[in-house]
């Protein structure tokens, strides 16, 4: 039986942590968050006596830069407890220049890495139908191959080079992190013309003003549900490092860092852990008017 | 043989003229700019002798406000020529208020007004398909009917108070002019991190980033075409017309601010007729990259 670890066991790391528990593997997980971590243990996975010199691969979804480097290189990183050979397949949001750093720490070590960011949300990872952005040697891939194929729907192949499966998750998060606020905005003032909310879905998505984000968000707020399917929290993270990458290259993004503003000022008022698109509640209480309640 | 005068010979307008034209009208038109004129001259339409008393509706699709005003209510205006009951459709992107506005003057004067404007693009307005937003009395919409029935794909009903259809077209504006400059921001964005634009189109369609403007326009970028399907001097007019009613209504909206400025940078830098896709050229102008050439 072929064994696997992962570490972050959120709604994206779990997902694929079950996939590949139904397609066979035995998975072990390890999370900081003892709930998420009870989950796994109960839906059949395993947290003890994590056999490092036997394993296939590690697949890291953490939050950041900063946990992924803990869990490679840490005091207790699993650098130096793997076999030569293994991959580290690295799905967590980072710049293309931490996943160079990373592959060639990983290589001086004899380990394979896979720069795999993921695209797609908790339901679709639950279904084992994300899809991957990938860069990364050609033994890194093949050693990878039948993860992603029993994990994915589509698999974005971006060549040898680490860090472009990252540059296009970049860009990726960027659209999809202006379109929520752009939702946001449209939704809002269009309550403030009188419009409402049901109607303006009605009618936008079927006329040039759409957008996959709108179609998809623009629900939760209609139905006053603010359930995390994607929190608020990722955003200031996300689009953080796409402008710090930006930044670096002198590139100017001015709607991406005013789409940044409006998602730290949700985080600041409370709206943290609440699904995404409360990024309305900013623009609603801006300017005194009131969301569907139901 | 009904008769109907349109004004405004430009791609929209001259749109909604041929497709009158094909299905059995007479249609009178007027445009300031002869070239237009002689276009729509050449195309089966008359320009002379108009029957002001024998018109069943006059359709205006002009530029802003102040050409809409002018045409109803200027020295030479068509409010003292028309009969009484006459339909004044007004498809030009103006603000709910002088909407409210344009209707109360004109059923001043006995003339019926409908609230219409559309969403769809050149394309769709030749082949009769538009999208219409509109709100008027029941009697302005049983004079429309017909005219609606042959020049649109789809038709929505924002009910007796004129304003609401001109406020459901600048929501739709907001989205989709925020969406425009979201995908030259994202696709020059990429260009620095390596990333080939078709890749980034071909990807990024597949992904939670999409957007209908993106997938409309990336391919002009692509392909180095910028001949006006829609030009960048549209925007600064309708994002400026957005944020008007938006400040009326204490409501800020940071995005559309900052999309409405690269525009006025694409207008300024003498890009205003070239197609909107163009305001991709700021980007990277500011970042010292090359778009595309072929």
């Amino acid at each position: 039986m072929k064994k696997i670890l992962v570490f972050g066991l959120g709604s994206m790391g779990y997902g694929i942590a079950q996939t590949l528990h139904r397609s066979g593997y035995k998975v072990y997980g390890q999370d900081k968050n003892p709930v998420q971590q009870k989950r796994f243990v109960e839906g059949g996975g395993f947290d003890t006596d994590i056999p490092f010199q036997d394993l296939q691969a590690v697949i890291i979804v953490v939050l950041n830069e900063k946990q992924t480097r803990e869990i490679i290189f840490g005091q207790n990183g699993i650098s130096d407890k793997l076999m030569k050979n293994t991959l580290i397949m690295v799905c967590t949001t980072v710049s293309p220049d931490f996943a160079k750093e990373m592959a060639s720490s990983c290589n001086d070590k004899g380990l394979l890495y896979l720069d795999a960011p993921i695209s797609g949300g908790s339901k679709k990872s639950a279904e084992g139908k994300l899809s991957y952005m990938i860069s990364g040697s050609q033994k890194a891939f093949e050693v990878a191959k039948p993860i992603l194929d029993c994990t994915s729907e589509t698999v974005f192949e971006f060549g040898e080079h680490v860090g472009s499966g990252s540059a296009m998750k970049a860009v990726n998060q960027m659209l999809a992190g202006v379109h929520i606020a752009a939702m946001a905005e449209a939704i809002t003032f269009g309550i403030t013309q009188g419009i409402d909310p049901k109607r303006f879905l009605e009618v936008i998505s079927k006329c040039a003003g759409t957008s996959w984000m709108l179609e998809n968000r623009a629900p939760h707020i209609i139905d006053n549900d603010y359930s995390p399917k994607s929190s608020i929290n990722i955003w200031p993270k996300d689009l953080g490092i796409v402008l710090d990458i930006a930044k670096n290259s002198n590139f100017s993004a001015p709607l991406t860092a005013a789409a940044l503003q409006q998602f730290i000022s949700a985080a600041g008022s409370g709206l943290g852990q609440e699904d995404d698109a409360a990024v309305a509640k900013i623009y609603a209480r801006n300017a005194g008017i009131k969301l569907p309640q139901n």
